[in-house]
């Protein structure tokens, strides 16, 4: 693919196993703005079969190894599967170097894996609109399965990975001794738990005490299995595959997959409303009046709401 | 402080040394809406002298132990100062909890010491509007020096404590072998560069490589000093903290500190006028038209750029 590709060309050739038009057509998605709008008016229709899993832990978890391996399993079944790892592009982080050289190796050499990082810089609402557009783009190359991992723990990446089909929640043992964990919120978001270097002491400990919570969450229509792993021999990955094999059967037998995408969805058309609306925000404080308004706010003259009150009551810039 | 006060009578308590009074405001801010801005409005004009100094670093890096240690040296001269811990409040982090316990214990009965978690749940936007609000509140109650620290190393508040006066950017012996960091974009927000952990191996070739990437950098107003410290016995925390002072005489002799803060405030309004535009998005994506188009997206039968601009052809709702 040399020179100026157009969305369409992209895409065709993406379908014919080209990756490095797929690559491109995710660096548009990434930077947002009418080219990526172009690709998404041509991925919309296109394979909606394709199953999103998420997989989300704090750091060191071992989310990465245990992608890989799921990686593994689902080649050996022949199926093709690409990641996309959801980084936050912090400086202390350094947005999605590290991810692609150290997850590559593997699988570098299979047509049927398709391994990216993705950090979006800066614009606001920007990973909760280009994730899903990823995943789009991804399944209209062909993939069937697309797992989103996240890198760190901050909470947009997490959200976003949260509304996947199916969720993965990646603990290791001991990990209930830990004052930081929201246990609840991990309940909110988990579809299967992971209990990872279940080989380590307080293995079994974690598992009961995991079963122990959702005992006293109550009963709910699916209760997400625990599942044991040590993700750098390979050992339990089929099970988790299991597991989430068996929460899309669930879902897809209640209706729970349709009522997820809608949310997903209507979230979706909400933040790029969001984002539209903040674009006239810039706009309306970026005039003269706005200077004034922000050396009066800095000096302590007036409050920023009602800076923000009186560029608000200007007639608002075309969106 | 019993019952609803209202904010003059919790704002004139906190004044008098109330600190049930102050937490109160604090956790009105985190929330945002009519109440913060009511604050907003009492707050604005008062103790605009206050001076902000903001921490950043890796996880591990020992932010909060030279926050701690930089306390001590502050009250030694005599002078009060609040500490206000930025949370990113992922289901991992568990928001305010950590900090709080950890940390009061060595301050918790000196009243010219405050400390406090912020975390701010979801709102887009929240942790930029609410962290300078919550600077005016605690300069109104009489702080001398504000302390922002980041908990994690989410961009979001990297960036809004990159705002502060002074930002203090900590790393350790060995960073510079770490793929991960982005040493641009820790250039562009360090105003003093600590090197903590300094007994370790290798801390002298990490000064070297500060200075080294500075040198690369070419000549700038401010060249950011590089500092030692090994924060759990306090050693280098009054050189960190003559540093701050050094970086606050260069920034007033220069007009810098009234550009700093004119471009905070352009910002905070920025963010206000955005997330008021917001709730204008999240009204127009309630309907029942809404819901159609979200379906209709989820099914593949359209994409939501289209959604977003047939819901924003609608009439805006009242913001």
């Amino acid at each position: 693919m040399a020179g100026a590709a157009s969305s369409g060309e992209l895409l065709d050739a993406a379908q014919r196993g080209d990756r490095a038009a797929l690559a491109r057509m995710l660096s548009v998605v990434e930077r947002g703005g009418d080219e990526a709008r172009r690709l998404g008016r041509l991925t919309h229709g296109l394979g909606t079969d394709a199953y999103a899993v998420g997989i989300t832990g704090a750091p060191g978890s071992g989310k990465s190894t245990l992608t890989s391996a799921l990686v593994d399993v689902v080649r050996q079944r022949g199926e093709r599967i690409a990641v996309l790892a959801i980084d936050p592009s912090s400086p202390f982080t350094g947005g999605a170097i590290l991810g692609d050289r150290v997850r590559m190796g593997d699988h570098a050499l299979d047509d049927g894996v398709f391994i990216r990082s993705m950090a979006t810089r800066g614009h606001l609402g920007g990973l909760a609109v280009a994730a899903p557009e990823a995943v789009r783009v991804l399944t209209a190359a062909g993939f069937a399965w697309v797992v989103l991992e996240t890198v760190g723990v901050g909470q947009v990446e997490v959200e976003v990975v949260g509304q996947s089909d199916t969720t993965v929640v990646v603990v290791n043992p001991g990990w209930g001794d830990a004052v930081q964990a929201n246990k609840a919120g991990l309940m909110e978001i988990a579809d299967v738990f992971v209990v990872n270097k279940a080989d380590r002491p307080g293995g079994d400990e974690t598992v009961r005490d995991l079963e122990r919570m959702m005992d006293m969450a109550g009963s709910r229509p699916w209760r997400p299995p625990v599942v044991r792993t040590v993700a750098t021999s390979g050992q339990g990955a089929a099970d988790v595959w299991q597991a989430v094999g068996e929460h899309r059967a669930h879902l897809g037998a209640g209706g729970g997959l349709d009522d997820r995408r809608r949310h997903r969805a209507a979230e979706e058309i909400t933040r790029l409303v969001a984002a539209r609306l903040l674009a006239r925000a810039r706009a309306t404080t970026e005039g003269p009046r706005a200077a004034e308004l922000a050396a009066a706010v800095a000096r302590g003259d007036t409050d920023p709401w009602s800076a923000a009150d009186e560029l608000l009551a200007e007639p608002p810039a075309p969106a």
